[in-house]
């Protein structure tokens, strides 16, 4: 198939790689050109902005650090609203809030555009390995036409209902999940380190408790304190924590425990570490605890 | 072996029958003594109380409500510590504050009693299935000397060092652990539900991202609201929190999601929760809601 | 002076009504028409729009309900930006946004026209007996000019700085202070009342001790339960905890303290608490505590 | 009459001097004799323990760190409950908890002793001034017969019933109350000085809203950052925010802005500000913003 990808971050690039892997012919386009290099070697071709990568295309995909990004390459006389054939597909694989995507949503409406929400879990290393998870929303057909593409880049999709913005919801209710858990492991750490328990012992224990990959990967990352490079920088965490808060409140559910993430990774973010890893609030509760 | 068991609830009672089933000869204690009544059956003999349950035991293993229920089976003319022989070992199952397992071992150690702290992981089916987690601490030899006991009744044992106390809090933390993910399950699904999305859409996407039995039982007790009959009683889930906080704070380390589960927990029993699953605690998050 | 009055609800009527009676030309606008009469009848004369209500004023008073309002009169052919002259004054005394508050600077200032932020403490009879305190931000000069207005309206006028938004957020942390004093009796009375200690005598201690009419009066709204009417709807009461948090976030200064205030508003209103005084957010810890 | 005063801290030390000057016949007693030095000096006689300090006497007062230093001061064969006539009457001024006054009320029952729980508001300027604020419960009759006393200690004496304990519960609510302005204060300044607003100017507005002398005086204590000495030190606002939450969990009532403030204070002790002003507690807020 012809694919556009747009955004090349440390996602967006081994996403496009692998779609190119799987042998579609695909045009790419990122903010900061260089991005772009390795993939144009690998035979992808640079477009000049979002609408040429989008106007010949049957399905773009785009993977970008925010809600502002995304709308800034959809909006303008180069941008990808501009370009996407009646019929075509967008697919977002970013993480953006609800509120966005049913704009977005109505946008591509409006024009005969076909729109699914895809955001992943998985780091980039994940991504890489086309290890992906991908929760996916929208059209039957859409999610149908869509498959083969999944497939090369992932190893399993959820689809949650014919709403778009359902999947986002989705995703960030998931990355409260995980931010909660590494909240819990720093809280315990910092009071198992006073109470002279080494945290890797009690990892130990964990791991054979919850036997979850998730807690065996961030609780040995906290213990260790390798907060760089990041697998997820903490002020993406602040954001989607944000995010899910904002989609909370418009539906009058109030969560608390995302307030308290919220404070803690904004919290970390004053002191500094906004581009350390979302594990490294872990800091948060040692300094509270004078260690 | 010639072992005391002390404290037949669902938990002590299942450990107990492990016990038997291994050959062992046990003598049996609770404060009701029905209880006792299908492991007599089974070859226990029925001691009339605490200091007979330990007299002529080799060991003796305790697993009680709490920390009151404890202290009240070792003190007085009638009490283990007056029964258990010098050398004989008290392994304690329950799960006790730190402080209070700092005062039994002082107990134990002041009449050449040998002492371990033995709090397990598992609900009672994990119980009777000889599936339990142990976390143990104390003398490296009477590890050594627990160990066909604690092979006939669990699957695996966590040794944290030679201080008694520091399983308790290991335990705690764990309890922590699976409490805070008990209500981050109950937020997201609030506010799932009041997006329309269901919440076992979700819970399928966290199993793979996960992969963890303990969140796929909870998750899934979660979304279908089965909070009877109950694991594990919401009133010791409270008391739990209490205990970890209490710690906590003699070690001067603020663990304020701590705090938040304590408050959650004693708001359900304040609304008459005390006696469901500790999961039920979703029922604040849902009313806050206005689910 | 000639003067438009914007936004006749409880607070923008008993202002208007004041500055009728200073003897000032007034012309009013509200979008139900009907909120105007009393004032028409005093000698007001009704605009068609907020264009015309501004036209050949010196100075435009605006006092609406939330952001959104304000935007819309400001806003399009018919709005308060088409019709105020350059060098005529626009006084903003609504609760506003930081955000919103620098946006509408920034148009007003692109056409000439000049601009302070006036929000106003003080409930509905406090507007009538132009008791009010009114916090001021923006040019002196154009304080200057406001000041007769002012002084028919309000007993003090507090000037925190050139830059209009400032005022703003005085008065967003000032209704935090309020707010956090309203969580703090409700949970004091909860726990008071479960252990059987009256809340009017506890009450009355804390009126010796803090000596404060607001302690005073809402300590009181708060022991009787008496809710209805709204000196201060709840729902006005969660956006300005919005709004608070949302300037606290820009800032990166988190406010763990306004993030349970949120909470506990919009928990409230998902139980139909909106339109309530946002002293029944009393009502949640009540509830909580099982009462 | 003849009155014994045990405990000459900072608060203990005015009180006795305000007995003493009101020409009472004084016996005092303190851990370390030292403190009593001035007393005597002015006429009070230095008892060789609190046994003797209570021996002949009509009235004991004690004013004490906390619950342990009280209930050391009470027993044993030196104690204050061995020493106290039948009929005479302890009033403990000290701030307590429920649970502890409960227990010495019912020691003193036994013994046919009287029993008055008094704690006061005020720092020790107030002390020194006889401005205290007294909260006492107890019996009627022993409240008419501790009278002249207060009147010489206090400015208004609050009766908040029969049970001792109240007095206790209502005093740990109003340092609740406190300690809630305390923190939002310091919220409130923490953004306000990332938004470029100085906090001095925030606080003049709030003087003429809340017209209160505690908000004027703790409001420029944090905005001057003047926290010491330490008219209460912050390591005692901890123990009353532990006490509160505790007689709160006895009553089966959460109170989570307490938690939120126990956890605040707590971290402040782990950094080393346990014997600076409570108010110091801002520094928590002012870090957690990077300031």
């Amino acid at each position: 198939m012809k694919i556009g990808c747009i955004g090349l971050g440390n996602m967006g690039a081994a996403i496009a790689a692998n779609v190119l892997h799987a042998r579609h012919e695909v045009a790419v386009w990122n903010r900061s050109a260089e991005k772009a290099r390795s993939l144009i070697d690998a035979g992808a071709t640079l477009a000049a902005n979002p609408r040429a990568a989008a106007s010949d295309r049957e399905i773009v995909m785009t993977m970008l650090a925010d809600d502002a990004a995304l709308e800034s390459v959809l909006s303008g006389a180069d941008g990808l609203l501009a370009g996407l054939r009646p019929g075509a597909l967008h697919i977002s694989m970013s993480t953006i809030s609800v509120a966005t995507a049913e704009r977005i949503a109505a946008s591509h409406g409006a024009r005969g555009q076909h729109f699914l929400c895809a955001p992943v879990f998985g780091r980039p290393d994940a991504a890489a390995a086309a290890k992906l998870f991908i929760v996916a929303a929208g059209a039957a057909a859409d999610l149908q036409k869509a498959s083969p593409l999944f497939g090369s880049i992932s190893q399993r999709v959820f689809y949650v209902g014919e709403t778009p913005s359902a999947a986002n919801l989705v995703k960030l209710c998931g990355n409260f999940m995980i931010a909660s858990m590494l909240e819990t492991f720093s809280e315990a750490y910092a009071t198992l380190r006073k109470a002279g328990v080494d945290p890797h012992l009690f990892l130990e224990t964990m791991n054979a408790l919850f036997a979850s990959p998730v807690y065996a990967n961030y609780g040995k990352i906290i213990a260790d304190e390798t907060f760089q490079p990041a697998g997820f920088a903490l002020r993406l965490g602040l954001k989607d924590m944000r995010l899910v808060l904002e989609t909370a409140q418009e539906c009058t559910a109030p969560m608390p425990l995302a307030s308290h993430l919220r404070d803690r990774f904004l919290s970390a973010v004053a002191q500094g570490q906004g581009e350390l890893d979302w594990s490294s609030v872990a800091r948060i509760s040692a300094r509270a605890a004078g260690l």
